[in-house]
């Protein structure tokens, strides 16, 4: 495969050269190889204009076909598997193994959604029969079932060059829903998504659907991005990444004439409880597994822990020790980006200065600015300070966390209540410390989309009961999960037909269910066909 | 029961006077007593701070107790039958029957949604088993289901007192899924709000439940229902009304530093397409349909047919003829305020001046600006300026509609296209138009919620099928229903539960899934409890 520097438009390949930008090696810090053009508001129009055409024919192919689609994507990755690990390493300075492990993630996230496609049911089939002798007026024959939203714009994030980029889990839950995809490209890892978006053209073109389900623009700035959300004909926004710029695309969208959804997975600090019996018991394990979870990829998972709630005990210090030699004991952890690495040291120099904080390990950074080295790094804050201080809350995207200490029960609940929207939320404990802290799980449920208990959050597990996504701020809206096959019910809505014969309603609503899929019948869950009863074309 | 004129919060009255207002009686212009004192933004606080308070409780009650709790508001207000709909009839000049039709289905609502929550399936339930023995990790055990948002605020709507107001769907929905609900009354029928809501009140207090889980606000300018959409402990909205008063809830919220969801049901001309094997079979009887829909309530249903699309032909002139002599032979429609009124007089004097536009058929309206009667208008408008003019799509709150004809396939499928969000499409036709016509359904289940053929869209069934939203500007977001079982989904939001033991889950995800409900277990459903199966408290 080659790299073209070139964003890619349905199945053409956009050649007039706008601005051109380059990878970088962010080992080296020097810049990698070719020029990346910048497409613009021009190509953002062709690319909405080609997916709306799209959405015609792409919206209404039958499961099966889909599922083959994104299988086909998947093995076209596999296949490709080591010229793009290899391309991504050079790119984000990732090591091999998580970059493998991103691939087969990748590759599992298209199947599943393969899978849900497949099998159907995910369109939340209903059906109310009519009944002609209901008084005082008769019963219409109602039948509605999910459909696909329209061209929706996925943004690639810079922390998953693979399984949230291009070819990622907004993809492939979009696609399976129906929806054809415009990617914006994330300038940090060029070239791999220039490499994977060569893959789902050759994928659209071999499965013969028309060009337009699939498009990717490259651009250094902004300007394609915003094109793109304002346009008309775009109906939906998948977005990983800054708080800054989630909400910069959220105000955006509310802003259009026709506002859309935009779900904008942003920014979360991940609270861990350890409670006082979990810690008597097993305080060194626990503080281990922290230090592995806050340092997981040098810190820059959306589910990195970045606050641990301790008790001011004998045992908290024991922990606190144990991870803060773990920190004083380990090396560099490399970021991503200069701009990653730069805003992570303006952030822990400035938690330092914080009224109410005190650094309680770190290790320093490389002192050359051409690497992208940086030490991890404990704080502590007292309980007045950190309720006091939002920013003390706030995530610090890098391999750093803060401790906060409480007395009493009361103290614990009032931190957890005054606890803004989060991804997750951790706690260790025994069972009697569930026994004892039950109000803690009730407000916490509140505040996180995932409560996980004597495990980390960092391993966001791609299944059917997953829940990626949490209240404002973790994401733009906690309605939705932007992991797992719940994704799909993103970039869809309900349709209703009323009165419609047989022969012209979607194979999902037809009276003999000939897909078998879950369907809720006057009431009920079946996947038995309706039993045959003659319907009525005149009025009723 | 008395009417006091005073805004309900939680289990008291707030008597501290504001500014006042007076109900109008619409067939004679004259006030309605008592006095109703406008509530500001003090009283939004204290409610939102009350619902806030009751959340943490009746978020956890059983769907059991919920359902109880529906079934007793149902209960009292027939009860209370005649004293609201002479209440009503009082404030709206809506026919009895019709107010009788109305308490009837507000009670059927309120039902529907205890049966909703006492069956309990609706949570969507979860359940990824873990796999301790996974490589290259261990599977995590992971449970996710719906919970409730947060305290809700519903707008009371103009055009029915009862089933879309205090008590009515959103009110139903957001209280099913677990939330408090804060009442902006429409001051259109202040006094039928404030009875509704005493018998809400009442139904609190007898269920035992925490104060906050409603209260019911009145003003009869914007001042408290722009504290409420704004306030942070507010999650989400409910709306029905105008475009341009849903728009400004719409930007208010997105403006929030935490921005919540708002669900406005806004405007719809709801096209009507009548193709030509229907009207060669039967266009007197269709035409005949057609002004009753667009007359029933005085044309102020969401849902009135308010263009409909005929082919050029001898068929279409028999229609046409048999509409304008239906409109010719009509009396006087009674609108529900002076406002809607003349509304609908510079809606319908505009239009004969647009470019293109001729009226075919229209009654006086009452001369006497005391009197709210208006008389009905057909208009036609040729298909280069109804293409041209996006105005004579909009929608007229009243008994007008616009005929647009067609010479050929081709027209039909552009009219369709160029049509924007509506909550509904009609379209009559026989068995082989539909074959000749499927783009046309294809079209247009992209431009609207609910699909009819062979029907008139107004009257909109209650049930679990039936979807009431379409795409902007007919809603908010055509991601859900205001109407119908499935209204549910929009004030819940889905929380997964990993590791947690056995008995610290919600019962819908407990192993013997004690409630019996429908739940997806390792991608299959099934209603059978788990196989047991010890899993550890300790971090895998």
């Amino acid at each position: 495969m080659k790299i073209s520097g070139h964003s890619i438009l349905g199945f053409r390949s956009v050649t007039n050269a706008g601005p051109s930008f380059r990878g970088t090696n962010p080992r080296t810090g020097e810049p990698l190889g070719p020029d990346f053009f910048c497409a613009g508001a021009e190509e953002a129009n062709l690319a909405a204009s080609l997916a709306h055409e799209a959405f015609a024919t792409y919206s209404r192919i039958s499961g099966r076909e889909k599922g083959k689609f994104l299988r086909t994507i998947a093995a076209k990755i596999e296949g490709a598997g080591d010229e793009l690990v290899e391309r991504a390493e050079q790119e984000t300075a990732l090591p091999k193994l998580r970059l493998q492990g991103e691939t087969a993630r990748t590759c599992g996230q298209l199947r599943l959604f393969a899978q849900v496609a497949e099998e159907g049911s995910w369109v939340m089939a209903r059906i109310d029969r009519a009944d002609a002798s209901r008084k005082p007026s008769p019963k219409p024959d109602l039948r509605s079932m999910l459909h696909a939203l329209g061209p929706v714009v996925v943004f690639g994030a810079s922390n998953f060059p693979l399984a949230f980029s291009v070819a990622g889990g907004d993809t492939a839950s979009a696609l399976a829903a129906g929806n054809p995809v415009i990617v914006k490209g994330h300038p940090a890892h060029p070239g791999t998504s220039e490499l994977v978006g060569q893959l789902l053209q050759e994928s659209v073109q071999e499965c013969g659907l028309p060009e337009g389900v699939f498009s990717l623009l490259l651009d250094s700035g902004t300007e394609v991005g915003v094109a793109l959300v304002k346009h008309p004909l775009v109906k939906a926004v998948g977005f990983t990444g800054s708080h800054n710029a989630g909400r910069a695309l959220m105000d955006l969208a509310a802003a259009r004439p026709e506002p859309i959804p935009v779900f904008a997975e942003m920014s979360s600090t991940n609270p861990v409880f350890v409670l006082p019996g979990a810690l008597r018991e097993n305080s060194e394990n626990i503080a281990t597994g922290m230090y592995k979870s806050l340092t997981l990829g040098a810190g820059q998972f959306c589910t990195k822990p970045g606050i641990v709630f301790l008790p001011e005990n004998d045992d908290a210090a024991t922990f606190i020790d144990k991870l803060k030699n773990l920190v004083l004991e380990s090396g560099q952890f490399n970021m991503l980006t200069a701009g990653i690495r730069s805003a992570y040291q303006s952030a822990t120099t400035r938690r330092k200065t914080e009224q109410g904080v005190k650094l309680l390990a770190a290790r320093p950074s490389s002192a050359n600015d051409q690497e992208l080295g940086v030490g991890a790094a404990v704080f502590e804050a007292d309980k007045e300070s950190f309720l006091r201080n939002p920013d003390l809350a706030a995530e610090v995207f890098g391999p750093a966390t803060l401790v906060v200490r409480h007395s009493t029960r009361a103290e614990v609940l009032e931190l957890a209540r005054n606890l803004g929207g989060h991804l997750t939320a951790t706690i260790y404990g025994t069972e009697a410390d569930l026994r004892e802290f039950g109000d803690l799980v009730a407000i916490l449920e509140n505040k996180v989309g995932r409560l996980v208990f004597n495990g980390f959050p960092t391993g966001v597990e791609v299944s059917h009961a997953m829940v990626h996504g949490g209240p404002y701020p973790s994401t733009s809206d906690g309605r939705s999960t932007s992991v797992g096959s719940q994704a799909i019910f993103r970039f869809c809505r309900p349709v209703c037909y009323q009165g419609f014969p047989e022969v012209t309603l979607p194979d999902e609503l037809r009276d003999s269910n000939p897909l078998g899929i879950w369907r809720m019948v006057d009431g009920e869950m079946t996947r038995e066909p309706l039993t045959t009863r003659p319907r009525s074309l005149r009025p009723a």
